[in-house]
C-alpha cells in the first residue's frame, strides 16, 4: 500500500484526490492547504488526515506528494519533495520562471526521484489514440501539425497579472502537445498576437489572441491559434498532416442528440471547459503515475517536458514582444 | 447511512456495486451469490460481507437490494424483498412469464415497497437529453419514433434456448424507450423477422433480426428494427419526428479521432457493447435509484414499466408467430 | 441525330427538357401541352416547334418522346407512342389503375419498344454510388432496409384527392428503392398509419403519416416510415444492414457551413425539396436513357418496375386500410 | 445579344466556355488558341468560330474577351483588350511580376474598362455563404482566420520551375480569401516552409509545405497552412472565429455514402481536385461576370484584388526567403 499526500485541496487538488483514491494500492493519507477548511473538507471526505507540509515529508511512510497548490508555490515545495526523497506528481508550469524550472529539473535529476507533470492532454482517450495510430505509421511521416486551442472567456484580469502571460498559462499546453505529437524539436518559432475582446487585458500587457508557427529541426511545420474566448464553448482540436493522409483530433460533446428543425440541423456544443473536457485525462494520469511507480511502466511526461514547453512559451513571448523569428537552434 | 445488500455478484452485479459505493450516503454491506468465489472477491474488494440472501434480507438494517442475479432467480427474490419490507433494484426483466411479472408488481404495490427497474437505458446521457428537450417542446408533438437496436454478434445458441426469444431477451429495452419517449401506449403491434446469421438461431424456435410497427392509441407511429449481429458493433440509435422537427439520438464513440486517407474518411465503430455504451447509464441509474429513496425524488422506472415492456414482447411475439397485426386495446 | 418530342412543358417536363438538351446527338423538336403559353415558352427557349402529340407521333424523325404532362394522360401518351413505334421515357406512375399500368407494360412488351420510367432517385449520385459498393460485396449480404422519407409539407388537399393516397403518390418511389436496392420481390407487406398533421387529408380519406414493413421472398426485412410533413425539409435517406456491415445513404446539403455558436453546432437543413434535391439525378436519368436509345445500355428502371411499385403500393392501401398483413406470394 | 470571344482552348478555357453559352443574352462568336486543333474542337462544340486574336479584338460586335491561356501570355492580352476597349475576364494571375500586374491594373483603371479576375473561390456556394453569413452578423466580428489548402499532389517540377513559386502559385488564391473573408489588409506577414514531399522540388529552388500568418491592420490574425501533397484529396477548408461564435466552410464531398464495417465508420474523400470541388463556383463566377456586364452588378472581384494577393505572394516569398516578418504598412 502506497500512502500519498496532497499539497493544494483547491479545484485540482479535489480531482486529483477523487482520482487516486480509486487507484488499487493507494491511500491518501495527508491533505495540506493554506485553506485550513478546504483542507479539512477534503480530507474528510476521504478519510485522511490534515497536516503540515513538513509533517507530511518527514512521515517514511509516505512514498509520494501531488502538488496541487498554487503556481508560485510549485517550485518550492518540489525541491522540499525532492530532498525528502519523494516520488512527486507536479501541477503544471514547474515556475513562471525558466530558470527556476531548471533548477528543479536539475535537481529531479540528481536526486533521481520520479518527477511527474501534469500535462494531462497526453492522457485524452481521443489525444492517446491519435498518437498510437500516428505511431503506428497510420498516415505516414508527419509533415505539419494545426492546433487550435481556445478558451469559452478569459479569466480576471488579476488572475492575467500573474499568470506569465497567454504563452506560459494556455499555450504552454499547446507547446507540450507540439513536442509530444511531432516527437521533435522546434528549431525557430514565430509568434503575433492581439487583444481583441477586453482591453483590460491589453492594458496589463498581455493579449487573448495568438498565432505561433514552429518549424522543427526536421523541417516539419506547427501552427497554433489561439483565443481566450471561443463563444461556443473549450475548443480543444488538433490535426496532423502526414505524407500518407490526416489525422484530426475533434472536440468531444456532452451528448450525441442531434436536432434538426426549421434553422438547421444542430449538436451540442464542445464540452464546456477543461474540468468536463480532460476529466478522462485526469483520471488516466494519475492512473499511469501510480502505474509508473508500483508497476515500472516509464513515465510519460516528466519534470523535463515541463522546462522544454516553458523554453517554447518564453522564445514565444519574446517572438511576440520583439516581431521577429527565434531561432532555437544552438 | 442506508445499508444495502446486492444478490448476483456477476458481470452486471459487479458494475451496480462499482456505482453504489460511490454513493455518498450508501454502504455495500452484504454480497450474496450461488458462486461462493464471485461473491467473495466481490465483497472484499469494497470491504462488504459474504451472506445468505435469508441473513440479508433478515437484517433490519439493511434498508435496500439489488437483484443482479439469473433472470430466472429474479421474480423469487423480489417477492422475499418484497415480503422483508426493503427497497429493492431489480435488473429486468422481472420474469419471462408475464403472469409472474404481474403477480409482482402486485406484490410490490400492496406493499407499498419502492421498486426500481433496470431499464438502464432510460439514465443514458443521450437519450436523456433528448427526452427532456422533446418535453420542452423543441420539435412539438412527436408523432413518429424509429429505434435501430442492433447487437454486435449474437450470444451462444445455448443461451438464446432460455432467453425467451428475441422479443423479451432484446426489444424489451426498445419497448421501454418506445413507451418513455413517446409517453404513449400501444394501440396495435405487428412484428416480423428472419433468421439470416446463423441457422441453430432458427432451430432454436428463435430469430436473429426483427421488425416491428406499433401504431399508438394517439394515433403515433413507431418503427423498430433489431438485429443480433451488426459487424460495425453495438448500434443503438433512435429518431423522433414530430410537428416541429427532429430529434436523433446517434451512437457514442470510444474517441473522436478522424482519418483521412487514400481509403476515405473515417471515424471510430460505436462503443463496442452494452457495458461500455452503457457505462454511465448504469452509473447514473443507481444514483438516481438512492436519490429517490433518499431525497424522495420521483421514481422514472418502476416495476410496472417492466410488466408493460413485456406485454408489448408477447404480443410482439404472438404477431411474428401469427403472422398477423395484435390489437392491444381493450 | 435523334429528334425527340416532349410532352408536358410543366415544372418537370422542363427539366427534362433542359436536361435533353446537354445530350450529345440529341434534338428537341416538338414540345406539346394543353397549356399552349407553357409550350410556347418551352419551345422558345430550346428553339423547338409547338406542336400537337399527333403530329410528333406521326412525324418519322422522332425517335423518343418525353411523356411528362398529368398523371391521368400517362397510360393513354404511352399507349399511342406505343402504337407509333416511339422509344418512350415516362415520368411515374404509368397510371394510378394497376390494371391499365398492368395493359400498358403489356402493351409495350408486345410492341418491343424501349420504355424507361422515370425513377429518378436510382440516379442519384448517393443513391447509385450506395448501390454500387453493396453490388461489390462491400457489406456482405444484405439483411435489413430501412428507408426514411419525409416531404417538407404536404401539397393542397385538392392534389391529394386524386393522387391515388399516400402509398402511390410518396411511397411508389419508396417502393421501387425497396426492390432495387435489395434485388428481391415482397413476400408480404404491413402498413398502418394516421393523419396527424391536417385533419383534412383525413377527411379526404387519406393518412399523411405511414409505417410499411415489408418481408422478401428470401426473408429480408424492410420498414419504410414516411410524412407529409418534415419541418426540417425534404429527408431522403436510407441505410442497408448486411453481414458485414451497415451502408447509409445521408441527405444533401446545399452548403458545408457550420457554424458554432452559444446555441449549438449547426449544418444546414437537407436541400428543400425534389427538384432540388434529385437536380444530378433528373440529369443523369436522361443521359442514362439516350444512352440506352444511342449507345445500347442496359435500361436501368422499365415501365415492369412502374407496375411491381404500384402493386406495392396497392397491397400497401389494402393493408392499411384492411388492417391486416397482405401475403404477395402465389 | 453580347458576343464574347475565349482566348485559351486548354483545360480551363473549356470549362469557360462551357459556363458562358449557357448565359442567356451571351454567345460565344471566337475561339483562339495557338494550338490549333484545340481552338478547333472547341470552336466546333458550340458552334463558334477559330480566329486570330487581333481579329476578335479588331471586330466590334465582341463585348467581351475572357483570357485562359498561359500565365505568361495575361498581360499583353489583357493590355491589348484594354487598348481594344473590350470588358476582360482574366484567369488568374495577371502576371508572375508585381510590377507588370500593377501596369495592366492602372491600364485598366484609365480605360475604365471592365476588368474581373478568376478568383472562383468566392464564388464557392459553401465560401459565399459563410461571407454573407459573416457579413450578417451570425458571429460578431472576425478576429482570427484559420484557412487549410492543400492539393493532391504536385504537379511536374517542369511546371514548378515556371510557376512562380509556391506562394504564387497556390497561395494566391489564399491571400484573395483572406481580403476577401476578412475584409481587412495586411499590416505584416511570416513565412516559413520545408520541402517535404520530393528533393526535386527543394532543387527547384522551391517549397510543397507552407505556413503562413499575417497580422491584419486591425489586429485581425490569419493563419494558413498549405501542403502541395494530401493523400486524401484536395482539402480546401476555411474557419472563422468572431466575437460570438465560429463559421467553418468543411470539404465538399461527392456522395453523401457512409459506410460502417468492422474497420470503423467511413464517408467519402472530398472532391478530387481543383476542377471537381469548384465546378460549381467555375459557373457562378461566369455568371457573376455577366451580370455585372449586362444587369450592372457590382463586380466582386478586380484586377486589383489580383494585384493585391500578388502583393502578398510577393511578401511572404521573402519572408521565407529572409526567414523574417515582412511589414506591409507605410
Amino acid at each position: 500500500m502506497m500512502e500519498v499526500a496532497v499539497f493544494g485541496a483547491g479545484r485540482i487538488g479535489k480531482i486529483h484526490a477523487g482520482n487516486l483514491v480509486r487507484q488499487p494500492g493507494v491511500r491518501l493519507k495527508y491533505v495540506s492547504d493554506v485553506n485550513a477548511q478546504a483542507a479539512q473538507e477534503l480530507a474528510a471526505r476521504y478519510g485522511a488526515q490534515v497536516t503540515a507540509i513538513d509533517t507530511a515529508l518527514a512521515d517514511r511512510a509516505i512514498g509520494a506528494v501531488l502538488i496541487a497548490s498554487s503556481t508560485d508555490t510549485h517550485a518550492d515545495l518540489l525541491l522540499r519533495a525532492v530532498a525528502a526523497g519523494k516520488a512527486i506528481f507536479c501541477e503544471k508550469p514547474v515556475d513562471l520562471d525558466l530558470s527556476r524550472a531548471r533548477a528543479c529539473a536539475m535537481a529531479v535529476a540528481r536526486a533521481r526521484v520520479t518527477c511527474m507533470l501534469g500535462f494531462q492532454r497526453r492522457f485524452d482517450p481521443t489525444f492517446e489514440a491519435l498518437k498510437t495510430r500516428l505511431v503506428a505509421g497510420e498516415i505516414g511521416d508527419p509533415e505539419m501539425l494545426v492546433v487550435t486551442s481556445r478558451d469559452p472567456g478569459a479569466p480576471p484580469v488579476s488572475y492575467l497579472k500573474s499568470s506569465g502571460g497567454i504563452f506560459k498559462d494556455m499555450l504552454i499546453h499547446d507547446f507540450d502537445i507540439f513536442r509530444w505529437i511531432l516527437d521533435d524539436e522546434a528549431d525557430s518559432i514565430s509568434a503575433t498576437g492581439s487583444c481583441l475582446s477586453d482591453p483590460a487585458i491589453a492594458e496589463a500587457g498581455d493579449i487573448d489572441s495568438a498565432a505561433v508557427t514552429i518549424r522543427t529541426r526536421r523541417g516539419r511545420l506547427c501552427q497554433i491559434n489561439t483565443s481566450r474566448r471561443a463563444a461556443y464553448g473549450y475548443d480543444q482540436r488538433f490535426e496532423v498532416l502526414g505524407s500518407k493522409g490526416m489525422l484530426q483530433a475533434a472536440n468531444h460533446k456532452p451528448t450525441e442528440v442531434v436536432s434538426s428543425t426549421v434553422h438547421g440541423v444542430s449538436q451540442d456544443k464542445p464540452e464546456h471547459f477543461f474540468l468536463e473536457r480532460y476529466r478522462a485525462a485526469y483520471a488516466r494520469e494519475i492512473t499511469h503515475f501510480f502505474d509508473a511507480l508500483l508497476n515500472g511502466v516509464g513515465l510519460r511526461t516528466t519534470i523535463d517536458d515541463g522546462v522544454k514547453a516553458l523554453e517554447l512559451a518564453e522564445a514565444a513571448t519574446s517572438s511576440w514582444r520583439e516581431n521577429r523569428t527565434i531561432n532555437l537552434s544552438k
